[in-house]
């Protein structure tokens, strides 16, 4: 299928994705006046003496803004703010779609780290949780962590921990397969940008000790001097030997490789000297770090990809729907990473033991359980936190 | 009815008035690689080539921002941000039932001007019009005029301009009732704030020459000192005798009172002392400056009001869905002053001759025609401003 044709004809089509629909109707005197003055004074002054019933009376508890600036748009790079609103639609539409999260797409003109912050807390009152999207490294480190300290409503930067999420479910559910434990596994992390950083993060917080990171240059090594700050914290906690060299010394008898780089930067030779039951996830999008077949010939037992033409989709889809409708069921103040690790388990255990196989270690992008199991643990581990407010 | 418990009940029962509505389903992995990746990527590349496509391929074209500071919202005044919720998601309600247009509230959380200004302008590449509401004067004028400037999209302050034009279109209505024309009418407005003040500047507009403006000070004159800017240039282009004194001094022989100020200030004496066959329109609200009876009582011949329980309401319903319908329609780059001068007489002209009467100056809010003709005039006025961009 022409995909690039017939998306092209469907937006024109409908002219864009989203439609802002009311859910009263206002057809005679009265509902004008229960929907819009005088009636609604009443709900007004409720919020002022009690600023916490602006969920109760209000369409913000189940509002996520979409906030990008159009530097990081899938593979097309800077693109700018207008030229992302199909993208931020895109994700508005799954959000609804996947877990009925209204989502409404915020395109910010301007690339800079402080307005971007100052713009998004402005807007802020009227949201309860700002996905950022597509914003690129290492402004969108900053930017995240700015907004999490000042806004009390979940703030989560997709392209980082969404990724996260979704590759350790399925990292777990490979490690069921191949018979290894997180603690004795050696992985090598491909790509420092956003998905790279969290991915790492939330492999730590899984237990797993031996990481290496690669980038362009070769394994992260915190005695070298990165002017890049994200680099040097990466550097900080991975590579606890001190290893230097590039991606092809990394891979050397590890047991697990996570690509979020470039397409073909893997070669079979790569995969072969890997630990025996290798995990592959080979992520790049359109083309991956190594195309399934060559990883499988080359010995990969377990392999996934970013594509849905092959087996093992990791695909976000599966954990930032439910992750938000989690947070905002219980109107949680943040994101926190216990909120993130019980969507991780809560993805790997879709797949049940009897399923499990090296095919199937992650869930279908449309298996409707996903959102809600999801959802069920995160809120859960948002009450367990003492976050939520209701 | 009792419109404050009844409307408190119907915002908790649905839980604020609005959704985000996705146009496309999303069932299978076509309809996911359409309405996003990797279909979407040439909707936005196109974007990125020709920025006008943007109205082609996204939602932008047919999406006002209802945009407040909550500072002066409906009588309750100063409420912030989160309380004035209610009242931005029924303006968009108000603006997709009467005119299709989809329309998402943003409350900013700052009072100040620039910040303001900024954050506007920020979020805009996301959509085809702002539409100003409840800031208090005077910022809302400077936030107004920088923000028209500044931008390329149509920016209307409706608490200003869509009084304005449902005022002037019944004042039309109102004169050929009583046989006066526009030149020859002395005109009092009480209420120097975001109302008074455009409805002076359309009055001018239309040809009106003799017009005082009081405020609780009584009649502004130029000779004072004053240190509102907004009041020192109302006071320059009005009361040309240079009259000092109180409003029953302005209202003597005067053939129209226009008031947007408070309850109860005007007296059936002062009324009485109006010239024959006087038209009222007293609309603040809930409370007129003047109760209907007691104006006609007075020798009031034309009389209007705010409210929905007497004849003739002044509501700005009439006017911005199909002022911002006209706009979108042919994607204006502004809402520029021949366009609400064709939205006045386009309302106006909706109460045919044969049906116009006292009671009948302006049509009913509920008029499916409104919409539609003022719509139609407006997008014709832009074509004509050459600032359509179809």
């Amino acid at each position: 299928m022409d995909y690039s044709a017939a998306s092209l004809k469907l937006h024109e089509d409908f002219v864009g994705k989203l439609e802002i629909k009311s859910k009263v109707s206002v057809e005679t005197r009265d509902d004008l006046s229960l929907a819009y003055t005088p009636g609604v004074a009443e709900p007004c002054k409720r919020i002022h003496a009690e600023p916490l019933d602006v969920y109760k009376y209000t369409s913000k508890g189940n509002l996520v803004a979409v906030v990008t600036d159009g530097t990081a748009v899938l593979g097309l790079g800077d693109i700018g703010p207008k030229a992302a609103l199909p993208v931020m639609e895109g994700k508005a539409v799954l959000f609804k779609s996947f877990a009925n999260v209204d989502a409404f797409p915020i395109c910010i003109d301007s690339t800079d780290t402080d307005t971007i912050v100052e713009t998004v807390k402005m807007i802020a009152p009227g949201f309860g949780g700002i996905n950022l999207e597509d914003i690129s490294a290492p402004r969108c480190f900053e930017i995240e962590s700015r907004l999490k300290k000042e806004l009390d409503i979940p703030v989560f930067h997709d392209d980082q921990h969404g990724t996260a999420v979704v590759v350790c479910a399925a990292l777990i559910n490979a490690l069921k397969i191949v018979g290894k434990q997180l603690k004795e596994i050696k992985v090598v992390v491909n790509g420092a940008g956003a998905a790279g950083t969290s991915i790492v993060q939330m492999l730590l917080n899984l237990g797993i000790e031996n990481i290496m990171v690669c980038d362009r240059e070769g394994i992260l090594v915190r005695k070298e001097n990165y002017t890049n700050s994200a680099k040097a914290e990466l550097a900080a906690i991975t590579n606890q030997q001190l290893l230097s060299g590039k991606l092809t010394d990394a891979m050397k008898d590890s047991d697990v490789f996570i690509g979020v780089s470039a397409a073909n930067v893997v070669s079979e030779e790569m995969v072969a000297s890997m630990a025996s039951d290798a995990i592959v996830f080979a992520m790049a999008n359109p083309v991956p770090e190594i195309m399934p077949d060559l990883a499988e010939k080359a010995g990969a037992r377990v392999i996934g990809t970013g594509r849905s033409d092959f087996p093992n989709q990791i695909n976000n889809v599966l954990a930032f729907p439910g992750i938000f409708r989690g947070a905002l069921d219980v109107r949680a103040s943040d994101i926190n990473e216990a909120m993130k690790v019980a969507a991780v388990y809560a993805i790997a255990e879709i797949v049940g033991s009897k399923d499990l196989k090296e095919t199937y270690v992650i869930p279908d992008a449309f298996d409707l359980r996903v959102g809600q199991q999801v959802a069920k643990a995160v809120a859960q581990a948002a009450v367990e936190s003492g976050i939520s407010r209701i």
